[in-house]
């Protein structure tokens, strides 16, 4: 199974401290990694093949505080696809002026969409498969870019039939919020004032968010499994969607049990 | 004025070499740099709005050899569009299941075509809009990928129109050739057995590509202006359009003057 790291904020955040341990697990999940940071519309997105233990992309970030309010980031142990670099995630497509950014953990079983439109997978993935399925849906509900209300709506009646499938914990994001889908395994967590210090559970790695942050700032951070050992994570129930804006999760009527 | 760099191989190859030359202009061009790699089908698409000179993004590409047979590099000036991540080259699209990378050189006068498909551009340059345009009556003249020969000839006619709005060098790759267009500055070399010794015009650096290369090796690099100083680089004509694959220049019907 490969491993999700999503964070939503108010204010350009950087991900060095969750990155770093999340990379640590990368030992387990050597079949590459790839993490995407909205700037504004701009995305950059890196990806590698390599294990983000070893990798020189994943050193580079480790290093270089990017920031950003939205940042999808992804480890990979290959269940269906070969070991390349076209079948890294995220995954990235551009819809009406705006980027969308996609990565997908766990393992759809007998999912062939039929993929008419414009959205069409470039590896052998079912992930990228089931991201493109959406991207195509999500074209012919809207006219345009929906609010994140609506598009929650969408993706509250999208995702149960890809979920039947299998496995589908997926984080999606536009640049405006942040999409959460659990099937089986997802963690968040709101870090708001006052803020503490936190500790790494993979690496003897302190901080303190006080020292780094302004009473006004919020960061949500979604996980596979909790990155630190004394902050209170909320697991989240196989089936919910939750969408998080401004770095705190939305209290939408769509944002409930999506399957 | 922005500048191009492109390479094409029959092999793998890393850029390691030309790109030193390369960023060490963009000290005259800060407004930020970009790269992709071809990787089969996969790519490896480098952006950052700080100068190739300083950015840690470039430090990187300096000294990890990513081996590819399609690289599309640039180096910004703005012209039009803001200093921004969105704004910043190559431009990346999927287009029946494969990525197409674009960059642009250049200036492009009252360019407002009808975008009216699902190309739109994230940032405000006339580089995108070009590239949307493009990619948009690519996939209205063909139901698949084409062939490099067909794509040519499609390009021949696509591109004398926007080219009559200013000035309009190009670098465009699928992942299996490079396009070239130049309006007004672009040079190509053409390297193959028996490989000599290079010197960058820029810095006091020399390769030995005999000691790199097998005999079988092919490369051709395109670039804005020549980047070593003992070899014979062919300037573009205005109007030219090139085809480039397997690192030779492809001697093709379409592949003459496309405006």
């Amino acid at each position: 199974m490969c491993q999700l790291l999503g964070l939503n904020a108010n204010t350009p955040t950087d991900l060095v401290f969750s990155f770093t341990g999340f990379a640590h697990r990368a030992e387990e999940h050597r079949d590459g990694f790839g993490i995407a940071f909205f700037e504004g519309p701009g995305v950059r997105l890196f990806v590698d093949h390599q294990s983000a233990t070893t990798s020189p992309v994943a050193e580079m970030i480790r290093r270089y505080p990017i920031h950003s309010r939205h940042i999808i980031a992804h480890i990979r142990k290959a269940t269906q696809g070969r070991v390349a670099l076209e079948n890294t995630h995220p995954f990235m497509r551009e819809l009406w002026g705006r980027y969308w950014v996609f990565a997908h953990n766990g393992n759809l079983v007998d999912f062939q969409p039929k993929l008419h439109a414009a959205f069409r997978p470039v590896g052998d993935t079912d992930s990228e498969r089931a991201f493109c399925w959406l991207m195509q849906e999500i074209s012919k509900c809207h006219a345009g870019v929906p609010s994140v209300a609506h598009l929650t709506q969408t993706l509250a009646e999208l995702v149960p039939p890809v979920a039947r499938h299998g496995t589908f914990n997926f984080l999606l994001s536009n640049g405006e919020a942040l999409w959460v889908h659990c099937s089986t395994k997802l963690h968040y967590i709101e870090r708001a004032h006052p803020f503490d210090t936190a500790q790494l559970q993979d690496e003897d790695l302190t901080v303190d968010f006080a020292a780094h942050t302004t009473p006004d700032d919020r960061v949500a951070v979604v996980v596979t499994e909790p990155l630190t050992c004394n902050e209170a994570w909320t697991a989240m129930a196989p089936g919910e969607l939750l969408v998080f804006e401004n770095g705190r999760r939305c209290p939408l009527a769509g944002a409930g049990r999506a399957g």
